[in-house]
């Protein structure tokens, strides 16, 4: 299930409690190292609020702008859960019961559970194919290029797996990581002298403070891990007659 | 320094490191609680690459949908700190020596530290204001309505409270949370007829696991606190009726 053009996607945070601070999301980069795993190139992430008009634009240009767009949140079952009804309305589809959904929860839940709230979750664009849940019953949904996913991190982290075969991955985006004691100063010139020897190839760098000392991560990302090698070999040149420090990180 | 129309501001996280889900952001949580607290609503959040084109095109683009535009990350001495360039491009402004900044990193260093790659970080859209530095030295910058932050979390915390006096805020938005021990679908239709009841109000349903335990946490916000406490009151009403239990959280 691979293919040489390189593959990108946008991830979509829809929910107030981002915004406002009070909760940090996490599940960006839930996604993100999924994705990059299967040889998918996050291209942007963008939160917004749980508005209506808001959902449905920016959907509809996510989806065309990118191969995949994965939204999470506000598919619950209480009155700030808009995201299914919106969806419909970006891709003017009936909103309506899921009949699947509707007996895997009906089956979940213990007679007389399955109340009007919970029934609120298996309305869905019509037509929609279900992304099964196995840690809470309600299932996601996928249209077109589009997948919904539920925005509580345990929840969306056990779903992903059922995702993969129903994505079309590129060649998984490989990445070295070399820490070095010392400070990014230090090195910018060396590395902006390897990054200019190796073009096609993103070199990445970070500082970091560690057990109270400062430090630097330099990541380099490619598809072709001879590229990386090589790369990587004329850092430890620089780093050994700099005599930087390794560290573990 | 508040008036009484609503203020807005978008939050712009730059960086390949978030995109591949290597590092997890924090800093949209750290911004979003403090413009919260001067009473500015964060309309919405983008994280997207080190690539000039985009950080122009998006920059240029938020500065004109919102009040305030806050970046981070870019703006330190490596290759890939390509932030303070592409805002002057996208200002249509000279990229140059700061003389101030210049003045407070020379002052910073110990002689001879003052080294190439620490004088990449005064390089700056001309005639940039400040943002001072108490942690390490080099500042942020602001031309208009932008304002560009460095991505180190604990740096870019420190950076926050000189930016106050620099910033009009609105009413500052109140916020009640009533964390229950109990599921959404159990809530979700007395909740939805208290938002019917507060239209002018955002109430917002937060499921969690806490100790092994459901709870969900119910989220009054609002620029009136009296509003906040209608709501909040008949809240207590139904959880009082339904017998379920409020919970620290």
């Amino acid at each position: 299930m691979t293919k040489n053009t390189k593959v990108n996607a946008a991830i979509l945070i829809i929910g107030n409690e981002i915004l406002s601070g009070r909760t940090q999301d996490t599940n960006t980069s839930s996604i993100a190292l999924w994705l990059n795993s299967i040889g998918i190139t996050v291209n942007e992430v963008r939160v917004i609020p749980d508005i209506e008009g808001t959902i449905i634009d920016t959907v509809n240009y996510l989806r065309k702008a990118n191969d995949y767009v994965f939204t999470t949140g506000g598919i619950g079952p209480t009155h700030d859960d808009i995201t299914a009804q919106s969806i419909s309305r970006a891709f003017k589809l009936e909103y309506e019961i899921h009949k699947d959904a509707f007996k895997i929860l009906e089956a979940y839940y213990e007679q007389g559970e399955f109340n009007e709230g919970r029934q609120k979750m298996v309305w869905m664009p019509r037509n929609a194919n279900l992304i099964l849940n196995p840690t809470s019953g309600a299932p996601g949904f996928n249209i077109e290029n589009v997948f919904c996913l539920p925005g509580v991190p345990s929840i969306l982290k056990s779903m992903l797996g059922g995702l993969q075969n129903k994505i079309v991955g590129g060649k998984p985006i490989l990445s070295h990581t070399i820490s070095l004691r010392t400070v990014e100063s230090e090195i910018a010139k060396s590395l902006t002298d390897v990054q200019d020897n190796n073009k096609n190839l993103e070199i990445g760098s970070y500082p970091f403070f560690q057990a109270g000392k400062l430090g630097v991560s330099i990541v380099i990302r490619s598809e072709d891990q001879s590229k990386i090698d090589k790369c990587s070999k004329e850092i430890l040149n620089f780093v050994d007659e700099k005599k930087i420090k390794i560290v573990d990180r």
